[in-house]
């Protein structure tokens, strides 16, 4: 949850950026699709969450785990890691592909790190039992660095540099995922969307939170094209021959994305490259399952035995003021001239504390139809009490 | 210097893939401006460059630091980096701007952290120091992370990483640069090329070893297409009002790089968080100068006062098996079939590899005649023997 005066610098960010921000947002599902859906407090949707999960025999505590991570994810305007994933989850609980009352265990460590195996536990289990050792670590000796296998789908990978942050660390984490990106001049996939994150903390509450995926884009963004039946950029994704491909039809049939960078000729590599450095650190160096030996995504045929890695760094251990500068430097960056004076200039993790800002002005989350009717469907498979939606209208 | 194995293996990688390694290297130097100049031994460059150094009475530990450094970057093909570099580095220190004699000192440490003032020192001097204390502490409790502040331009940042690599480790090194590179949406410049590496070994001496600016090239490449006067693709560079160019002319004038990612539409802003990753990891942690506030590429007036960051993991920390799931992975992903059959899919350090390969089958590094030429001026500059060439011819 964010502080007060986080909430201030934001709505002061906000005041001056709102146009910008607005447009940002208006590429997310809450403004554009949802516009006529009810809206649905932070606390309800935790709470159906919760018991969804406990009617498949998830204990409260890791239920409470994992719908904290889905929902901060939704709040945060980024629908596609929050309510959109419950059914999935659930699925993996009820058919045995995850087991929702494992608890992680360490099976290595020294005074810096931890080698985990996450027995095949929930994604949140797995990660807040992680980070919480790493940040332990960073505290005694400046960083913990702790890998773990035996996981599954964590989440949104902000959400434990966050855990870090929020103790005054520099968080990151890192998961591998489903294969769904091509190697540079490959014709199929091999890695996952492979995300990386890195939160470090400003003065007063101000923040950098860096989360992408090592891919272009993730396969939302081809959909929503799709959907407009509008085209795709080249470097997003390739057709079935191995080439850029620019029909979002075809981008999503064949399922291969392209490395951050897209083509060759325009360091696609690079991407690759960072594809490799996320496997390296979550599934090479774990032993958990990596790249192409990945189950396909959505499947609940096997266990997923994801890799993840967790690492804290204490900011104390090297110069003093660190936050001094981190907010200077963020100052200066949204102070630039920008090319188009009605897109400021932003720093990662900005379009995600003005959404924040605007759910909680609107009072709640504003789900899409589609989506409210997946929660009802859920809700009367597994037999809990139906979202509820609040009953006055937004007026932000 | 390549183990027999390593030279073995590359042997056989490039016997498979010898013709698109050749064209991956025809965009180098050796094999195109530089075909007619003669041959220079490694050992012979390497004599100049400490030649040259010690002639601006920098201590030969020193010297020969530097020469290590710059003829590993020429040996690996990455010509930007190596000998072409030798006269700034000479002009930094008889310009007083750099401390040719300076010692490295620790200001803090923890048993997995340092934080080190490079004192104005020679970029290898500092780079050397700050990697030997990060694998020392990764051997004694699994992670070394060490961050200098006044610290010089430190070559080819993969040369660190491959310290850690030599012993068995995971190696990773960054750097801040002069500002080089827009922020997306910005008009100008505010952070640096910003390069990370990481390099990670396999079995049989086989390694992967990324080392990669955060910008989509360098200035080096468009200075190629502009005296080839051909045209830059969109996502390299920006005009001088802030969109993407593909006038190599205008691009060079206004340097303006853009984040890996390019335009924002194609992800850029990822490009741009992971300079900023750079930056925090360099600048911020370290208490150098920043950002914006790095001195203009190739000013002498002031200190260069960068951050550097240097982090070595033990793998035997984790799974045991590291380096034969790795070699599994890079194995799978050499053998993946390539959308164009002449372009063979490649791992992040394989062409370098190869150029080594290379150049010890031609005898020699091919500098071309330009280069040649700045090297004889330097050794009259600076009374040192002029550099020697190979008297036969390379038949590769």
């Amino acid at each position: 949850m964010p502080t007060e005066t986080t909430t201030i610098l934001v709505n002061q960010f906000l005041s001056v950026h709102f146009d910008s921000v607005q447009r940002v947002l208006n590429t997310r599902t809450m403004s554009t699709d949802a516009a006529e859906t009810p809206l649905t407090s932070v606390k309800e949707a935790r709470r159906f969450m919760i018991d969804c999960l406990k009617a498949v025999d998830t204990p409260t505590e890791h239920a409470e785990a994992m719908a904290d991570l889905l929902v901060e994810a939704d709040y945060r305007g980024i629908f596609s890691h929050g309510m959109n994933r419950l059914g999935m989850y659930v699925n993996d609980v009820k058919a045995g592909a995850c087991d929702a009352k494992a608890v992680p265990k360490i099976l290595q460590e020294t005074p810096a790190t931890a080698w985990v195996d996450g027995q095949n536990g929930l994604g949140a289990v797995v990660g807040n039992f992680c980070m919480s050792l790493a940040i332990e670590k960073a505290k005694n000796v400046g960083v913990g660095w702790v890998c773990a296998k035996g996981s599954n789908h964590y989440g949104i990978a902000g959400m434990y540099s966050m855990m870090a942050l929020e103790r005054g660390l520099l968080g990151m984490s890192f998961t591998n995922t489903s294969p769904f990106m091509s190697p540079t001049r490959s014709k199929k996939a091999a890695l996952g969307t492979n995300p990386l994150t890195l939160a470090a903390p400003g003065e007063n509450g101000e923040s950098f939170i860096l989360d992408m995926a090592t891919t272009t884009v993730a396969v939302g963004k081809i959909e929503m094209q799709k959907r407009k039946d509008e085209p795709i950029p080249h470097g997003w994704a390739q057709d079935s021959e191995g080439e850029s491909t620019t029909d979002a039809f075809e981008a999503y049939d064949v399922g291969c994305l392209m490395p951050l960078g897209g083509r060759e000729i325009t360091s696609g590599y690079k991407g690759y490259g960072l594809g490799m450095l996320v496997e390296i650190f979550c599934g090479i160096l774990s032993g958990s399952l990596y790249g192409p030996y990945i189950r396909k995504w959505g499947s609940t045929a096997d266990v997923a035995n994801l890799g993840q890695c967790f690492i804290a760094i204490d900011p104390k251990c090297f110069a003093p003021g660190f936050e001094c500068r981190m907010s200077d430097l963020m100052n200066y960056l949204h102070n630039m001239e920008p090319a188009d004076p009605s897109k400021p200039v932003l720093v990662a993790g900005d379009p995600e504390k003005a959404y924040k800002v605007l759910v909680d002005k609107a009072g709640g989350i504003r789900y899409i139809k589609n989506q409210l009717d997946t929660c009802l469907q859920l809700a009367k498979e597994l037999n809990v009490v139906p979202l509820q939606h609040l009953q006055h209208t937004c007026d932000c």
